[in-house]
């Protein structure tokens, strides 16, 4: 018998994942993004919900192209500054330090230092209450040399992505191999 | 420099999370979903993305409700198996042994062996391509009471969710804290 805890943004687990964008003064700036996820295969779509207060929801407005990027574990502390300080008081690629670039052919900059960039053109609006959904089309993916293997896939272990607990505000890393994924249940095994 | 690797579903991480509904003849189907997230605090709203294909995607049309099953590891063989058969040649339920039961007021069944589960009210419906994206209002979480704390709070690591690694088709536990959310950037360590 379970019991009833009222209505909660309540799945698990959340990604931890920061958009970029410029703004009117094609300044850079990113915030980060949980609320975030992969949305269609073909084409390839992912799909970012932000508040209207947010700077990056007038960038995405105005320019109609976003990045997104996944952050490794050593990251951590540039993921959580951007979720707490905004882009209308700050730059916050200079605040930390980090290396703004922008991406060919779509007026969006992408974070350097994240080990993986997806460059998203605006493909639809939704507007559902506090945020806003914006699903872009993915139209490349840049990824740091280190983190392929020889056939250009990126390697999970290195990448090291962050997961949000919503419920308890904590990031974490990833843990342990459970299980190869389209096993025979009958013959799959718990690695 | 960044390596182009072509326009790709890459990100980290990703859920995976199990979608319950209901046929045309009320039985009840699940399936395994990996393009999933939350995308709205206010109405709290959750997305799916399935395909045209799926038992799912007419079970839905039908009865505008589904449920969003949030798995613990122990439940990797099961979150594997849904995501392989489909609900057109067999009851997945039946099948795993799994013990479905209808939502209060929607017409939708979860998986009672699944620490959290999300009941949802389709709002919206997108058609992005391969995929169509549902988005249900959440008119209630159910949780196991030993996964609560004395807040009716879900405790993460109780949880034990679980992350698909779409590239290296991997189930992947969760690892350790990496940072308290909202920390103050300069005072914050890594634990």
């Amino acid at each position: 018998m379970k019991k009833s805890i009222g209505a909660k943004t309540t799945i698990y687990p959340n990604p931890a994942l920061v958009i970029g964008s410029y703004n009117s003064h094609d300044e850079p700036n990113i915030m980060t993004a949980s609320w975030t996820g992969i949305t269609c295969s073909d084409p390839p779509c992912v799909s970012v919900s932000i508040r209207k207060s947010r700077q990056t929801y007038d960038n995405i407005m105005l320019h109609q192209a976003f990045t997104v990027n996944v952050p490794s574990e050593k990251n951590v502390k540039d993921v959580d500054y951007c979720g707490i300080y905004s882009g209308k008081d700050e730059n916050k690629f200079e605040k930390l330090g980090l290396t703004p670039v922008q991406a060919d052919d779509l007026n969006a900059p992408y974070i350097d230092e994240f080990p993986i960039v997806l460059i998203c053109k605006l493909l639809n609006i939704l507007d559902l209450g506090t945020h806003t959904q914006f699903t872009g089309v993915i139209v490349d993916v840049l990824a740091d040399e280190e983190v392929l293997d020889e056939k250009n896939i990126p390697l999970f272990h290195l990448i090291k992505p962050i997961v949000y607990d919503y419920s308890g505000k904590y990031y974490y890393g990833m843990g342990a191999k459970l299980l190869k994924g389209y096993s025979s249940y009958k013959t799959a095994e718990i690695l």
